[in-house]
């Protein structure tokens, strides 16, 4: 069996491969002695050591000395992923903000930056706003576009695979914006676009009320209906870019669910159309008759397409998120008695905790994700920013 | 960098690994040389020579020596993967009919038997006529109950964690049959239970209509409607086993699809209940108006559904199966039209190619997957029927 013995080239990928775990065990770990990493990786105490001081060399780790006043027999150095090798972006583009967050390679958020912009916004303001609200946070975090190794852009509206909202979206004129290649003027890493209501469900997997879960299906309750699936722990985004478009159904009744609040009895007049909903929650928790019929009749309606994802998927977790979670106090309790009456496998119903931010939180989700794919797919050289292909 | 040499473990999983690929080379083409395997494999041809003599002796492969007769020069032997070194079993629980497909671990059907069942058969009655149907696949094919690697067994309604159809199942008394527990006592190997929608989902993707498509949504068109799901080449069961059943929403209108084509007026009195949807359709194909108005009642109901599923999940390909099937040529291009209509982006729309026998086709493949599953994880000893855990 000598004819099985690697050969040189199977050396060095082991080499290689060996680095990345060591970087995996880094990574989700305090820092770690070489001890620590061995047992960890199944690797020699010696053989991480060297693969560490690579590491180091390479900017990947940074070692942390044992301080003289914790020493205790002989401590030990221990070895720290360095979570600032690298800066990734996420955006939420919406109808009335425009917020971006710039985190590290471990997610831990170091800036943010919001600003307001008008629902009629054009797409060529809309997009200068959002090259200024970039700017801003990237040099107040004192990063330059250089620094940045991915950046993820949320939009209302499926993004088909040009990454356009061709199919339809409620911002003005922005069908036709390629927003990959109006950043791509100033980045050189890579640029992603994706539907807001998807990143939605895969940041509350990742921080929010699905931590738990691998089959999700999340529900983006306001003015607009919208749904985020997660199956088998993946975000999906169907063939064409458009899962989670039941809201189109009008049988499931999506689009008539906010207008019950909207057009609810008592409104004043001093309440603009926006605050309605907010006015209608507010009366229907303070017992008024006539917000609470409107609230009911929400509920119902918008139990009818979740009931229709939930027949089709059978997730472990509903997750209620977007604007009206807010009133999740409200609405959490009847949904569950609908969809008890309409599926034939109960899931849990969950408020978000993430709540506005959720969106931008799952673009930083989806930029690390892409990081992380290319980092322990192509292989492992010095830490640099990728350049897209 | 001498730490990094593999260690003895690391050696035999080696070779484990190499003898793994070597039957998946083998298991996936024709007859193969040394030669040939070498450059599928990779490994060198002295390894390939070893394991293949490995494989020979444990059963997994045979030798075809090169006939005098077709010498040209010096011909190599050959090896071939042994697909007779175990067989699969899938069985179809239908309303009407039992049908069990006996295939090798190549998939190739070796027997098919087939009995009726009164679709009023109390469990016990369709219990005794399941086994039955089994002895008679099995025997009549000269192996014994030893001899087979699994066995999967479709029935309608969904399947919950402990294989039984207790969300709902319309065959009479069967939501509280186990049927595991039942064959268990006659079959040491595997046995798994899924619903029949799903089956034929899985079958359509393996040798059906959609074998191009990794997100498939299989519409079962009959006097009762249902869905299978594969998302990313994966059939998909949903937390609890209930995925697919889109058809309990009311407002979808598959439960009232079928009662235009069985309420049509015109069908002669002769006609049983069961037979008047055929009825209709063909009337409808020599130009009837009231059978053509049925039918396009029909597709619009069924459009419903299966705009939901469209909507929800946005895959590549919509398969039309089911017994409605037979009649695709009448109900396909005014289901693309409906689907135009309601969804936000267009599949495309097939017939099913398998008909009546996919959802047996489909167990045998999810049979096929478990061997697998075992074969390519648990590592590669002598072929042997596996126990279950």
């Amino acid at each position: 069996m000598t004819e099985l013995a690697t050969t040189g080239t199977d050396l060095s990928r082991l080499r290689e491969l060996n680095s990345l775990s060591i970087v995996r065990a880094l990574r989700q770990h305090p820092p770690s002695t070489v001890t620590e990493l061995s047992q960890r990786t199944g690797l020699s105490r010696p053989a991480v050591d060297v693969i560490a001081q690579g590491l180091v060399t390479d900017g990947w780790a940074s070692v942390l000395e044992p301080g003289a006043s914790s020493a205790v027999g002989r401590p030990a150095r221990r070895y720290q992923f360095r979570a600032d090798a690298g800066h990734v972006l996420g955006v939420d583009v919406g109808a009335h903000k425009i917020l971006a967050l710039l985190a590290d390679l471990d997610g831990d958020i170091v800036h943010t930056v919001r600003h307001s912009v008008s629902p009629d916004a054009g797409p060529e303001e809309r997009l200068a706003e959002l090259d200024s609200v970039i700017d801003a946070c990237v040099s107040e975090a004192g990063k330059s576009f250089g620094d940045i190794w991915a950046v993820t852009v949320a939009v209302t509206g499926a993004v088909d695979a040009a990454g356009q909202t061709s199919f339809f979206t409620p911002l003005p004129g922005w069908q036709q914006v390629n927003l990959a290649s109006h950043l791509g003027a100033r980045f050189t890493c890579p640029i992603l676009v994706e539907n807001d209501c998807k990143l939605a469900a895969l940041a509350e997997r990742w921080k929010g009320a699905a931590r738990d879960a691998d089959d999700i299906v999340y529900l983006l309750g306001g003015m607009r209906n919208g749904a985020g699936l997660i199956i088998d722990g993946v975000l999906r985004r169907g063939f064409g870019g458009a899962a989670g478009e039941i809201g189109a159904l009008k049988q499931v009744r999506w689009l008539d669910a906010p207008a019950h609040l909207q057009n609810c009895a008592g409104v004043p007049s001093t309440v603009s159309p926006d605050d309605a909903a907010a006015w209608v929650f507010n009366a229907a928790r303070d017992g008024n008759r006539a917000a609470r019929a409107a609230v009911n009749r929400y509920v119902k309606d918008l139990a009818v397409g979740a009931a229709a994802l939930v027949l089709t998927l059978d997730p472990q977790v509903v997750v209620f998120g977007g604007g009206f979670s807010r009133s999740a106090d409200l609405v959490l309790d009847p949904l569950r008695k609908e969809l008890e009456r309409l599926c034939i496998r109960m899931p849990e119903v969950r408020a978000s905790t993430l709540g506005a931010d959720s969106v931008a939180l799952g673009a930083l989700k989806l930029s690390l994700n892409e990081v992380d794919d290319r980092l322990f797919s192509a292989g492992l050289s010095a830490p640099v920013a990728p350049r897209r292909q």
